[in-house]
């Protein structure tokens, strides 16, 4: 199939490319590289040192002789983006390309203000470009686990059935987002829904829970292939956050009591749930919902395990509790559902010591490039 | 106390504005007089000549002695945005100021893009000005019933307590708009519910029916001040729309079979909604929802009650019924609740026959000023 990444050159875009690539898809990939530059702006910088994305894709094809295809460009850039779905003709987009981080969008009313017109207006172009031009294209959409929120029910995969005054209906799963960047994404949810009922279009929201690692088969295979891995307090998620702050004796930074429970998911197994939906396409007209994640762990689970991991490898680690700078519960109910992608074959990679040892001695090769002054959290949500 | 009216200037915010001065509350009107020239731009125009906004809110000085503040201007101008909030130090803002066509949305991408950048934006920016600048000032935002679309089961207003597999909460209403313009009041309402939860902010999210009636006890008061009414494909609603089509012998553009069932209510009711929601501020940090209507009926109700109204002034009306250039359920489960707003005192005007004839008369007055091109809807959902 011709598959077309958008986002391909960041974090679980990059993972993916290649992936599909490697499993002889034919590839593009649709940037506008606009991440690299946000990194500069904020003067941070991934644990990993990446190569320009033009070197990365011939370094691959050097290795496998496969080529994929590179568009620079914006989502709202619309005449652009016209063009390169055009030259390209996909059977399936996978839209990783938008603005993916939490505190990003809570720095200040321009970046909520960025992170909100930024994505919905693009994912609005792709919806309108695929109407226009290839209306029979399956739309693999990024969503996220914390478009939920911690709902003090069971959390359905997109949807949930309501019996209410003797009434039944299956309805859009309640969401309660907690930042303009998880917000951006219910409204994305919202749009997609709504193109596919009225224009038939098919496509699928993969609400992913928090990544986590950093070597899939296909970046492993040379250096120039590595993937990113953010540590900052910005763009570092949890787990992979923690595994680096261990690798420079910084004390893990748990937000509030770590009581807070989220799903998780290795990116092994992000870019085969990626290859799964595409090679299992909605319906035309459908909006399908699934849950991408493999385990559910509180930010506590998280810290001790990699505190057990570091003291096998004889390193010392310390958990400092912080004080959280989100607006969250931290003591909550959290159960979610994730039998959809498990039913179309994800066999998946528990988190384990030895995934935590290679992602700490992975951090401890780089650990020369990590800037401590940007590990500590600077964004706050309340006023 | 001090209200700003956003979007004072157009047919809901107008008639809004002179309520509030003319009960005694100090008013501003801030509006970017755009809707004037989204008419200008589609060639439509309001059946009633209205006059400029200074003229109007000179008139009113005149007439009453009472003054209103004017700060034109546009709420994606943030620095301005700022500089008159600072000047008119508001108790509660009342947020009329968004695109609210569905059909506007609906014309192609650059609308639908246009409605909801706009939208969001504008909506994103006042919670900003709010929380840097007056965060206990009270949000009385407009959204619409049809962020609900059509539920199998009973309407709430705003949350709904879901009990599943044996445990319960209360949730955000699963939300089903039917067009990119209703789906932008979706996405504020998620926007300022978040809001509130993080920054305390007090706002009351008003889901409002379709608003039928021209006159109200203060725009009647002298011809400078009368209140626009639209009749057009793209800014015309059900039933005044209908009384327009009646007067000047057109028939009836009934959209599919007509058994679209929608919650309505009389102008005379919005502004008085209005002045009660402003009179009981939420309370900091709550985001409270309440469904402002008075009556549900279905078109088809509409319809032969215009019928019923134009025999008895020997008008002779038709209804034609037109392939539905929109995407929506014809026969459908239609349960609303209100008693919000009933419970804080509000008295219904209801439908009448003497409603219905006035406004035939009033759209009779005024039927040399009909452009019956723009009667039929041009703008379809699907592709």
């Amino acid at each position: 199939m011709r598959v077309l990444v958008i986002g391909g050159d960041g974090y679980c875009g990059w993972a993916t490319a290649l992936h599909l690539s490697n499993r002889g898809h034919e590839v593009g990939i649709f940037d506008s590289l606009v991440r690299r530059h946000w990194d500069a702006q904020l003067c941070v910088d991934t644990l990993t040192p990446i190569a320009p994305i033009q070197t990365r894709l011939q370094r691959w094809k050097d290795l496998t002789g496969k080529e994929i295809d590179l568009f620079v460009g914006d989502l709202n850039d619309y005449p652009y983006l016209e063009k390169a779905l055009l030259q390209f003709q996909p059977d399936a987009v996978v839209h990783f390309g938008e603005q993916r981080s939490a505190p990003f969008s809570m720095i200040d009313r321009e970046h909520a203000v960025l992170t909100q017109a930024n994505n919905v207006i693009g994912n609005l172009n792709l919806l309108y470009a695929l109407r226009d031009h290839f209306p029979d294209c399956h739309l693999v959409k990024l969503g996220t686990m914390g478009e939920y929120g911690t709902p003090n029910i069971d959390i359905e995969e997109g949807y949930i059935t309501i019996e209410h005054n003797g009434r039944k209906d299956t309805l859009p799963y309640p969401k309660q987002p907690g930042s303009f960047y998880h917000l951006s994404k219910v409204h994305d949810s919202h749009n997609i829904h709504f193109a596919c009922k009225i224009w038939g279009l098919r496509a699928t929201d993969l609400n992913q829970g928090v990544v986590y690692g950093v070597l899939t088969e296909e970046t492993g295979m040379d250096e120039l292939l590595i993937n990113r891995l953010d540590y900052d307090g910005v763009f570092g998620t949890a787990l992979n956050r923690f595994c680096i702050q261990a690798a420079v004796g910084h004390p893990l930074t748990v937000y509030g009591n770590g009581s807070q429970t989220r799903a998780f998911l290795d990116i092994r197994d992000t870019v085969r749930c990626i290859e799964i939906a595409v090679s299992n396409p909605a319906n035309s007209g459908e909006f399908r919902v699934f849950n991408q994640f493999t385990e559910m762990f509180s930010v506590n689970d998280l810290a001790k395990q990699v505190q057990q991991a570091g003291s096998t490898l004889g390193v010392k680690v310390e958990v400092k509790n912080l004080e959280n700078p989100r607006v969250e519960a931290e003591d909550h109910y959290f159960n979610a559902k994730n039998t959809s992608l498990l039913d179309l074959g994800l066999e998946p990679h528990y988190l384990s010591d030895s995934l935590l040892d290679s992602l700490l001695n992975f951090a401890t090769k780089y650990k020369g490039r990590v800037d401590q002054s940007q590990i500590l959290p600077k964004v706050k949500w309340r006023r």
